[in-house]
């Protein structure tokens, strides 16, 4: 059924070849090769615009890679239960994986992407879920309430603000992988599955 | 974080003893043991009503074990298109295993569950699949024109029923392994990930 | 403006004649024929198929003829509900007929079609209907709150089951009989809309 | 199960007796009540407030009562459809049993009240309907194109006039009668259900 | 990009010349040009039909004319709110205006049409604005409990059937505006803008 | 009722002094307040996060002060109307300021944010809102027949990127200002109101 797979397009908008390139763009991707053995589609497909490109992942990196009351499994579980709400093909499959091997977990990325309520994750952990999907899909409704439920599970207002961000950040990047129909590379899928013995 | 997954439990209701079932009942499971090296959690869930587990299992056999025109790959493609939409976790994870090892192929499944319109499948198949999600979530929409899309694919009228009735029985299931809590067994994960080589 | 209602078609699909059917659905087709004075054509439509028309009355039946802590009427309250969300006409029609025999009630079935929040029942009743409508309609969002609420009206867990189970089947009854376009008999229509006096 | 409903309010807010009424006003209900045999409840409920009670009925007449290229059956069936939309209990109660004797018809209100694209009634009365229900639900969205396919079955823009203006004033008439929690007589429940033979 | 605005017109249907209308109407639609300096195009576009204007001019007037627990700027509110929900582009900027003037504050008829939660008014008032919306949009669910909760902020009965009455009104406006394509004047736009000093 | 606005907080979370903040991020900030007369709460409010701050406005100004086949005021349009339809205050009250200034307009920002269908735009700038809106609210059903759709006005495929990228970045940007309870300036409501003679 997939026997072509390799030929599918990873974008509708031309992909630029990596040496065509500005220097600081081609030496992050280099750099995800080598530290993953593949270059995630995502680089691939948004180096087609270089100033959107810095933009996006210092605004990813910003988020993502901080220090604070958030494990980073726990943003990718912020990801992953975003992006399954907004049934984005691209973001489920590959934080999916990222999140697999960050909880070190293989079960609760699929957990997570269908039904968090359902979940094998902490009560804590699910009351963020609820406020990152009322950011994903109802911000309009955000209110004090949401903050003190928060609160209740020990999360400080910075916190608050880290899980509400990325949700929103990701609102911005599944419409961007729905609008150019990104195209997760296959190694993703297989990432993470078997648990660590 | 699921190292305690083992003694999660199945179902909101008891789950009987294998002993004590219906020697009918327990005939089936333990073919089904045999032949997967695991006892499926529906199988021990709906056992808690032995005469609705007959007629549960005698409708699902004769709509998914039939000969016809769809290959038993599509009429799982049905059934995990249509438990996504529903977001049945445990119909997404089970049958998502079963598609992939009936289609041959890895990531079919994930594709499928999420978007099916985005997945590496044939123009035909999402013909079949917008019907089925229309008896899903839409029934009361379905018109004349929805049988002709159909037949423009080659689909007879019969196999039309089959997709609908496939999408109309999963109606039924999803809704009683969300109202069960229904969990999926830990195998289903992985089954299937690597492809045949 | 239907004066050629008798014309009408039953269903989208072929539908056997009596003759043509195999004896065991024969004769349940000739017994609610005795019974009812006409054949509902729910049996029609179903026995295109011999194997899936087993099932589905074997289904019913265990779900709709058993004893426990639903009276039949109760039993039809749900359908009708559940059928009046899902816009499901045939069921309506006929289900409601079946209720108003059975709660020797004229006025219950319109009623709960169209909201039953509003309907003369019981707070025990609509409470039984609030759980069943939510199975239909909503079963993801399930959980164990719901279970204390009709533990609260004196349903017991296997109260809850029927209820659900009840709803559940009739998301894959309404499908199948939208996709067949099934035509109520017009006998449905006045049965049981003058209160014995 | 009924066997109290007499005792059943009529409304949220008071009711006033006849003899308090403004005599326009009471002329009024005493004209219905002498041709129906019975006062329906929504004279009773909004002459809590005269004012309002001589534009509703007003407006009523100059809609309902008045010559043009619709049948009192076809305006009524848009009341009927639209109501069956807004869920609004009394509306298609009352308004069905109207319509089942002006159409001459004891199974067309049923049918318009659940799902009129499966209902016994012309291209063109679905025409009408289709027209009504956008006004009713989604009247941001009327376009020309939803005039010219009016146009196209025969109705003149006036006809368009009158159709929409039937559907915005029963937006208004379905939210009063839900705000009321206006009880249905029920009378109506049986009225035209035998045809004239 | 509106140079040419003075030529669009003012509703999809024939609008009379004033020298061609009945004297009641002519005479009412003098007397607000004489106050307001235009002829706000609802009164045009309605004067269409002379019995229907009638009676929407005395319905409008009964609600939004009367004394009472509420202050005309609150009326107004009511309107622009549920106008805003339902999309409907006259009543937002005509209302808007009137509020802006009523009020005597040039900030809350944006507020208030985009997101009443967030404007700069009194508890009272959202929860007068909640009540509002519910009947705009969910009359169904009006429970007992929406009553006591205006209850709680003073609204006597009466008032929550002037709130009620009100968005049931706006509901009609709205549709009929939608309907006719009815263009706001563009007097209204800047009408209330500048706080008086 | 707005007396005391001055004294309504900006956001929800702290709101940094200038003088405490990173020289760039200040030096931005005193360029906008020059060339404004007043600091947009936006700078204020995200200043809260320096990091994020850089990545946001680098992001917004790739997008917005860009040349291309849109012109400034077309890609303000793109901000009010998916604003409009997330419904958030901040983006609506600002931007269409913005759009008013930029389009030499008045009416064409209430115009847009209420109901884009209906606003004095050409048709190339509908379709080119129609796909603006659909990446905001369905980007999940984005197809290569929306990219021919915008073709067929004359749109690159790179003017398509800037319309759907503009109206993903708003989807974050909306997001983030409900999540703050971020507030409009007084000023924003009354600029570009009067149309330049």
């Amino acid at each position: 059924m997939n026997s072509t797979a390799k030929t599918h397009q990873i974008s509708r908008f031309p992909v630029p070849e990596l040496k065509d390139l500005p220097a600081d763009i081609r030496d992050r991707i280099v750099a995800v090769q080598q530290k993953s053995g593949f270059v995630p589609n995502v680089f691939l497909t948004l180096a087609h615009r270089a100033d959107e490109f810095r933009a996006f992942f210092a605004y990813h990196d910003a988020l993502m890679e901080k220090e604070g009351g958030l494990t980073k499994a726990e943003r990718e579980m912020i990801v992953v239960a975003t992006s399954g709400a907004n049934q984005c093909h691209y973001c489920v499959v590959a934080h999916g994986a990222i999140l697999r091997i960050r909880a070190k977990d293989p079960l609760v990325a699929d957990q997570v992407a269908i039904n968090y309520r359902k979940a094998d994750i902490t009560p804590r952990q699910k009351a963020m879920l609820d406020f990152a999907l009322k950011v994903a899909t109802d911000s309009l409704g955000i209110a004090d309430a949401d903050f003190d439920a928060l609160r209740a599970h020990g999360f400080s207002d910075e916190d608050t603000w880290d899980i509400g961000a990325i949700a929103a950040f990701f609102a911005l990047s599944n419409r961007m992988a729905n609008m150019t129909a990104m195209r997760p590379n296959e190694e993703f899928y297989l990432l993470g599955r078997v648990p660590k013995s």
